[in-house]
This record gives C-alpha cells, structure tokens and sequence, in this order.
C-alpha cells in the first residue's frame, strides 16, 4: 500500500502506478478527500517499498499482511473515508441498506410454467430477487444437473426464461456460474452472478466472473474458514468488481453419530464478517439445514444475527421439484418468514441506530 | 418398551418390572391417561421380549433402537401424553415455558466482594439465574483453575458464598462441577448442577451427578453430534432425572487459515433438539464467541432460533477477570442484550401461539 | 445397469445403447468373457428399467446406487472380470504395478535454470515422473501464482522447458491446470494432468480434462469425506477416462490449539480406497504435513499403508524456492525417502503375493 | 521455570522452592549435571520472576509459554541432560526403547475363559501386554458397558482375572479406569492404567490417577488437537507421573458423504509428538479404522510413522465378541501383524542409528 501525501499531484500518483505495475502488479486507487491510496494487486514481496517512500509526493509505502485489504473496512478507513457499508443497487433492489432483502426461488429451473408460477407467487410473498439454478452442481455425475447439463439450447432456453420472469415479475435475478464455459451466457441474461460454495477456491472462475461488473452473489465452502472466504472474495474485487454479496451456507457438521442438518449454519460468521468488510452478508438457510421445518427459525436467526438479505427455496409443490424438494418452502410459509424476518429486521437496524448515536455523542 | 393394556392391574405392572430386574435393567414408568409404559434402562438384548409379551397385562413388548428414549417427544407420546415441553421450576423461576431465562454472572468466581457487585448489578440487568465458577476446567494447568484450584477451604469458601448470594438478591444459582470428588460439595449449595462441555462423554460423573435430583445444566462437547450430545443425556435421564438443561455453546470450528470466532456456535441445533427432546435448550454465545462485540448479536440470534434461555458472562470490569475477560459483557451491555432478547423472544412465541392455533384448528 | 445375456448378439447390444441414448443418458460398454454390461451415465431416474429388462439379449437392468461405478471394484466384477488394479502406463512407466512410483520436482518452475537443475537431480535420486507447478493455486490474491501467473507467454515457455527437462532425463512430467482456460495448452506439453485439491469439486474442469484422454492426476479435497472423493473422480471416468490417480494430500485438521501439521493425512484412506476401487493411489506428504522433518516418516507410512506411488517435494535449496520452501527436500533427503519405501514396498508386495496364493489355496 | 547456577548450594535451592510455594504453586525440580531447573506448576502469573531472579543462586526465572514443558523435549534440554527417549519399564517389558511393543487383547472381559484363550493366544502370537476392557466407555445407556457396568463384585472378579491372566501368560496387564470412583480398584490389579478418549479432558481423573504412580496409558481425544493433547498429558507429568505412553486412536473423520473408516488415523501426529516430547507414541489402529480388514495396513503404517507400539484387539471368535467385533483379529491374524511390523521396526530403528551418527559425526 503507498499513501500519497495530501499535495501530491496526478503526475506524482501517476508516476507510482507507472512504478508499481514495471514490477508485475496491479494497482487499485481509492481517492479519499484527504488522501490518495494505491492498493497494490500481486506478489507485494517484488516491490522495494523503500525505494517507493522516497518517491516525491509519496507519505508512506508498506506491505500489508492481511490477505484481503480491498473489501476490508479497515483498510478503507486509511483513504480518510471509511466505508461502514457497501449498498449494492440491482436494478430498483438496493443491498446492503437497512432493508432485509429476500432472494426467492427454485432450487432448479425445471420448465418455462414451473418458473414463472413460482416467480408470481415469490414476489406476492414478498422477495425482492429471483433464483432458478441451470447449471446445478452435484455430488454424483447419476443424478439431475439442472437444465444446463441437458444441452446448450436448453441452458439459453432456461436463462431466456429467467429474465423474462424477472421482467415479468419486477425482480432482478441471480442464477450459479458452474464453469467458465458458462460466464457469457449467464452474464448476458442474470442480473447477479452467483458462484457456488463448491467454487469458492476456484480463483479462476472468480476472476472471470468478476470481469463482467455484475454483482456477484459468493457462497462459502463448506470447508473454509473465514479468513479463507474473505480471502478468496478478494480475488474478485482484485479485477475492480467490489460488487461482492457474501453468502453463509452452512460448513461440514462435526461429531460422530446421526446428524439432524445437513450443514452446520455458522451465524456467528455472521457479524464476523461484517465487522471485517463492508459487504453485505446474506445467508441460505435452506441449503444450510436442508430441512423446511427448520427453515422459519434459522430465518429469524439469521436476521438477528445481522445478516442483509435471505436466500431461500420456494416451490409451489416441494414434493414434486426434481432437486432438493425437502428444504423448499411453499409460498405462504416464505410468507411467513419473510413477516417474521421483517420485525426482527426492524427490531436491529433501530438498536443499530442508537447505538450509533451513542457512539456519536460520546466523541 | 413394555406398553401394558388399560386394564392391566398393579399387580400385572409390578410382575412385569420384576421380570425385567432379573435381566439385570432397571426401568422407567410412565402412567399416562391411557396406558402405562415400562421403559428398559440397560442393555436391551438380554431381554426375551416374546416372553414378556406373553404376560398377562402386556399389550406390547418391543426393542427401541433410538439412543435417548427416556428424553425423546416421540417416545413420551406412547404414553398417550405427549410432552411438548418440560417445565423446570427452581426456587421461583421456571425453565422451559414462554419466559426467556438469563443465567449470568461472573465466568469464576474471585472473591466475595466481585460475586456480590456483580450478583447485584446482573440482577438489575435483568438475569434470572445466577452463575459464577468455582472449579474450572483449563487446557492448561498452568493455568488458573478458580477458587477450587486452591485448596478444599476456598472451594467450600466460594460455594457459600455463591449460596449467599443467590440468597440475598433472589436468584438461584449454578455452578460447574467438574470431577465425582465435588459432586457433594456443589450439590449442597448449588440449585443446578452444571456439567462442562469437557464432561459431556464423562458418563459416571453424569450418573453421580443426575442422582442428586437437582436440575442439571448439561453443555454439549465441542467435537460431539447432537445425537452423541443427546445419547449422553439420556446417561442423566437413567438415572431418574429429567430436569435437564441442554446447552449450546459452540463446536470446533472448521478451515484452514485465521478464525474469527473461537467455536462455531450451531445455532440450528436448538430447533432440531427442540424437535427431538421436550427438555428446554440453553444458548452460551459467551464461550461459543469468545468476543465480547459479538454477543448482542448471537444473543438475539440464539433466541430468534428458538433458545428457552441463555448464559452469558458479565463483570463489572472485564479487564480485570482472571478468567475470559475478552467476552465478558458489563451489566449495562447485559441489560441491553436482555431487553432486545426479550422482544425477539415476544415474537417468537406469538408466532408458536398462532401456529399451534392454525395447527388444532385443522385437526 | 444393464447386463446382456451371454449370447445377445451385437444388434441387440446396439438396440439397447440407442434405447438408453433416447433417454438423455451415455454409456459405457464393458464387455468381459461371458457377459457384456452396459452401464448407465446420467440420471437413471429417467429410465424405465422394466421396459428394458423385457427387450430382446437383456439378461436384467438395474438402478445402481453407488455414485461411482465406473471406477468400482466391485461393479467390474459384474462383467465376468473383476479389475482388480488398473495398470496405467505413461512413456515408459507403469503405475499401479508392483514397483512404487516416485513423482518428484519443484513445487512451482520458476525458471529454466531451476527446472533442470532439479530434474537432473531428481532423477539421479530415483524419481521416475517429473513434477513443476505452472499455474499455482493460492489462497492469497497476493501471493506468487506461478510463472502462469505472470502473463501468457510465461505459462507456454514454463509449459515447454518442462517437456524438455522430461525429454531430457527420460521422465514423463506432470503439472496442475487450474482453470478451464488452460486444460490445451497443458494438455499439449505435459503426460499426466493435475487436478489440484482446491478443483475437486470443479465437475466442468473434471469433465474437460477428462476429455483430453491423458492420465489424470486427482487429488482429493482437504474437506471431502472418500466417497466425495470417488464421487468425483467418477465424473472423470464418465468422460470415458480411466486412467485416474488418486491422490490423498491431508485434510483439515482437527481441534483447537495449535497445530503441527499443516493438514491430517488420512492414511487409512489409502487401503480404503484400494478395497472400492482398481485405481492407483498416491499420497503427497508435502502437502500434507508441510514439514520437511516429518517427510521420511510419512513416506514409509505412506507406502506400508498401501500406496502406489508418492509425490514429493523437492528442490536442491529448499530455502530459496518462491513457494512452499519448508516442505521440500534436497535431493539427498529425496534419495534416503526413496530407498527406504522402496524396502517398505517390497516387504508389502512380498505379503500381497502370499496372502492371494493362500487365498487361492483356499479357492 | 527457575535456573539455578552451577555453584548454587542445596540451600539456596530450598530457598526459592519454599519462596515459589508461598505463590501457591508446586515445583518440579530437575538436577541435572551442570544446572538444577526448579520447574513451576500452576499459575506462573502469580510470581514475581524479578524477585526470584534476585535471590542467591539463582541464574534465571522466566515465565514459559509452551503449556507442556515437563513432558517436552526442549525444556528437558535446559537441564543439561535432554531426554532424547523416555523408557518405561514394567515387569519385564520395556517400552520407548527399540523393541516394537505390541498391546494385545479382547476389547472387554467377558469371562474368565474368554480371558485366559486369548491371553494364551495373544502370548503365543507375540504380544507383549494384554489388554482386557472391564469399564467400558459406550455411547449409548443402552449397550454393554463392560463387566464392571454389572457390579462392583463382576468388577472385582474381573480385575482379579486380569491380573491372573498376566502372571500366568508372563505379559504385564492394562485396562481403562473410567471414572474416578474406579482407580483405586484398577490401580490394585493393572500394571498400566489406561485414561480413554472420552476423559482426555478429564482434569480430575487425570491427577487421580497420575497419583497412582503407575504408567498410564493416555489416549488422544477424536476432537483434540495435538496441543491440547500434550497440554493434558502434562497434568499427568504435573503429579510427578512421567511414566506416560501417548496413545493416537484417530480424531472425527471430515466431509459429508458415506465413511470407510471410523475415524481418521492421524499418524502425523506420531513423528509430529515424538518431535515435541520424549514420550513413547502407541497407536490404536482397531478403534480408529473400526475395520479388521485395514488393521495390517494401517499397523505397518503406524510402525513405518514412528511408533513405538501398537494397541491391537483380538479374539479367537471375533463374531461372537460383546462388543466391537467387526474391528478385532484372530490370533492368526495378529501374528501376522506382528511379524511384518517387527521388520519395518528394524528398517526404522536402524535409520535412525545411520542419521544419529551421521549427526554426531558432523558435530
């Protein structure tokens, strides 16, 4: 990271990035009304960070350990305007504000009827964006892989479907990047890109997806820790896409014996996370738990626990979706969590205000 | 499981309990409206269940393959009287109904003059429960060990003086009990008896524990399944007592690279217990989190999931805690937590109300 | 599944094919000494397997359960030969033979100098493939990614100096494709591909690799269970590739405090694996323990365990090399570990051969 | 830790003994040839070290981070004698030195004759200390806890069969106290108390037993890391019990999806603790895969790690054991075992003669 001085001129700042990209790296500037940063973007270990101080019109040129410094809040605070929270505007949804936002849908684009009854009635109960998996990805090569493993034409089919519906409906919609085969065509109908938990240490994918500036909807690995999770969201806001909604899905289970969720939802990541980055954190319940008896609370929790949005499975028929039928919700009982949600949504963001007024009174 | 008819006689009840003594298992009768139920406590294979079925009065004699019989709802509805839910009631406070109960105080007790400031000023806050360490259990023994490390004098010294303070400000109290030498000690003073997560498989210490028929607060272990967590409380429940407090406070966490929080806490096992058990589920964000910054929101979260109570450690001056003074709240930030948790707790259970409405309406 | 009679004819089998074709589904023909099975490659759910079993040649079609059949021991035996090992042969290797295969090199090339070098020295030690990552998975955006890393035409001079130093000390050579972007250009200068721990997951880099028909290098997952693992090098084989190494590299280890490894080899998995499956396994103790130190112990392990084949680490100034330096082995080290397991293997095989000529015995 | 000078008197000695008392602490005191260390155990944040780096005699007195410093090699190297090995000796076997060790017996007595067959077998096999369950710890009420879950008086006959057993056969016997209402019987008839995976957190039946002054058998937790490990064990050493063998049975196996073996054998964790303490390193390969058909893998694999011995169930009818059959050998088959570990333990055994020397050669 090189910090310019308050004075320096654009031909001094300029001369630094000249500098900065002669030795293989990338820079990301942030100009703040005091000061000008030069984020550095590659193997920081090639630059001679003394060589760089003495530069004119340089203040100060260090190393930074951490291992995600765009997305994080910290490091934003140097710029002399901290960025407390990043608000994501999708077409007319903005993410990341004091509204909870709903992301609603199937599991799996089964069909043109299938899609858009459900998109009808998700938006009467209340979403704010639409979901419908295409290319879906599986633990076993025998079973279903949404429309997108049955042929190409399908998989254009199935996303033409999707943004009509989302047209139709007044909802932006997301749908999952399985392969970077699959960037373009998704890119070209989805409003949000989704990268799948399965994909979270997939650099290249991430950097692929992050160069078509769609928002990216990036799920957690069942595997990972947090710091590897923030760590590999910095891959796509390294190719200038800060755009970035973080997605808690629930981590591998511990322990011997019969367990009663299919994942282990970690809420405490929650809050974690957002102290550390200003992106907005959603969370999947369905997938996290897997059962929709489960899915009201954990809702509820959710929110409490400060997450920005939902994202969860709808059907008008669980019984009879063709993938994860167990853990989608009817449209009345996305209803009812979405009311429940909203109170306790309510209920932080007052407690955060004052809080903050607290807080602003005391300095 | 010997279900006896409705008509079946004392005397044919009593036949059979005999029979089953001879195998060498004790039993657990439950007299419901309709019929009487014989649960087996032991090894279940050395009974000859065609010969009990046989006997006069016996309208069923079957094996049971699930682990926590005695603690299962399911299992309590062949009495014909379902247990929804256990109602604990300790000195004037009752665990497990529609109240959400705080247990709060210092993580070890120090001296006389720290639990009675901050019995007091938790009282205020809001808590129920008063809790406070005396034999604490540590990865390292160099490590300090709380007032029962120091000799048997001090631990009976602060057992004393937590019964006091119990006493002089209304609130009964629980305290760890971390080995079979203390048992006594701690079940003379203490009204709950509470086992650690380390003791969680520390089966004899469980039954010596369960035998002095006082409410027992059991932690889950940090590696353990919930249904190992549930298998071990059927240990407490074998033994003839079912006032059983579960408690969450957080698994092993997963991933490679820096950890935000120092457990996981699994929130969704307090709804999946809930659906398994009739005994009331406990939520301690202070351990599961180990940060302070964190606890107002996994508070929250925990009783938006569903929690019957939570535990919580305040000091009036964190710093300065032997022990865990990094997630230790002040009474004013426990008082902050209580009131919010108490709204979230409102509308938690007039969501149950109008559920169980719906629910009886169409039956 | 579907199992021909004996004497089905070559018309009825093509029958059958198309049938299944029509249904959306591949297959693979296994024809063996007395039965022909058709195995079936998609969502059998689709395939009325009555109507199968009534068509002319067909001795009976079944669903199969297992998520990997292709590469299962026991499916093989339907077909009249049981696979026990698969024999895969690259230039003048044999993997999964008798002899125990050493794959040895650099962890990235970082130029042609330290390519050869290495190599040469590798080779006088007793490796027999060459190993040099191009394009290196990191957990840091900030961290080297490899010569691949650095442009373009880097990755295609790192992709050719590593055919020559594999021409020249007659090794074929082995090298990761990270993303789908560079499955050609790989495919095109190395003999067997690699499929790093963090692509496990990647069906769509699975099955484009796979299609290359060139020997894959598969490693699992630091947080897959063994039947994720097989699950997945399943949709290799469903490409109609065979010829998988499987290889374990640690998972994530457990508990809390510090660790002294940098993942848990899962040793057991070896001979595990080796009872599902006829695939080579290899074991990466490199990666695994990520201490030099503890390299020659867990070779031996490694190979008592079972273990076809090792991939070590190596370099002739371990303290220089641009990434993971504390884990490697000067070539001395790398000699002393292969003469060592080499003695080890033969001990194994030596037992193998005695305990199958008992069991013949017995037969 | 306090390090006295060379000259220092016995006096002086005593003196800052007695001055570190006074804190409430206890001391373990190490002569070695050139300097005396006077180790501290409790809480070492009591003690003013400036004030004791004052006192006569005394050269140095720091507080010590690592959180087993009895057990550790490096602390055992500022005494001026480092414990390269430490060997423990009972009856006539000796364990640590370069004799491979083997722990042989049924999982639980279940008779006197059950227990004399295989006692006779295991000897003849090659087996040097027999084992025989008579608490057994279970996971559910429900099952077989072993004789001693009977009575007291089968507890008794047991032990005394136990202990007969061992004379008769010339092995020294060990067998596991589950709680501490047990050691003072198991500690009259066992030559090796074993402490099991469930009470590695124990504190208290830790210093219980430790006080018995026997070799204890100490058996790593399946959620432990090795730090937590060693920190337990050196409750052990804290009771001025150094006789201690480490025992790695295998930790919670990760991923979601079908398992092949019961827990993940960390055999990293042998070399890995042999590195940080002088302790010898036994392994449970029966517990750990739960599978017999993977015990001679995964025991050459053990030996081939580092081990210095084994612990093995047999029986002469594996079918018919009470309790974890599928994972125990024939007496035949253990033999087998035996023979193929005994000579990886010479390849071993004999490396390390060659790498010693070739280490004193250069120094």
């Amino acid at each position: 990271m090189i910090i310019m001085r308050n004075d320096a001129t654009q031909e001094q700042i300029d001369q630094v990035i000249k500098g900065v990209k002669k030795y293989g790296l990338r820079v990301d500037v942030s100009k703040g009304r005091y000061k000008t940063i030069i984020g550095l973007i590659g193997d920081e270990r090639k630059i001679p960070f003394d060589h760089f101080a003495a530069l004119p019109g340089v203040k100060e040129a260090v190393g930074i350990e951490i291992r995600y410094k765009l997305i994080s809040r910290e490091y934003s605070r140097f710029a002399g305007e901290m960025v407390e929270r990043r608000k994501i505007k999708v077409r007319n949804v903005e993410i990341g504000g004091d509204e909870l936002i709903i992301i609603a849908g199937p599991c799996a684009v089964e069909s043109k009827e299938q899609l858009f009854r459900i998109a009808e009635e998700v938006k009467k109960a209340g979403a704010h964006i639409l979901r419908g998996g295409i290319f879906k990805p599986r633990s076993s090569v025998y079973s279903f892989q949404g429309l997108g493993g049955e042929g190409w034409e399908e998989a254009v089919g199935a996303s033409q479907w999707l943004q009509k519906a989302g047209e139709m409906f007044d909802m932006p919609v997301v749908t999952e990047i399985r392969g970077e085969a699959q960037v373009d065509l998704v890119a070209e109908y989805a409003d949000i890109l989704q990268i799948g938990a399965r994909n979270m240490y997939n650099q290249d994918l991430l950097a692929k997806v992050a160069k078509k500036k769609k928002p990216v909807l990036f799920k957690r690995h069942f595997g990972a820790s947090i710091e590897e999770f923030l760590s590999f969201a910095e891959y796509i806001a390294a190719e200038g896409n800060k755009d970035i909604i973080l997605c808690e899905r629930g981590i591998i289970p511990i322990g011997k014996g019969k367990e009663y969720t299919r994942y282990t939802l970690d809420l405490a990541s929650v809050p974690a996370i957002q102290k550390e980055t200003y992106l907005p954190v959603f969370v999947d319940p369905s997938h996290a738990t897997g059962r929709r008896d489960l899915i009201f609370n954990m809702s509820c929790a959710s929110v409490a626990a400060g997450a920005n949005g939902l994202m969860i499975e709808a059907h008008y028929n669980p019984a009879e979706a063709l993938i994860d039928g167990p853990q989608a919700l009817t449209p009345d009982e996305l209803k009812d969590v979405i009311v429940a949600c909203q109170e306790i949504k309510k209920l932080v963001v007052s407690r955060e205000v004052k809080t903050k007024a607290l807080e602003n009174e005391k300095s």
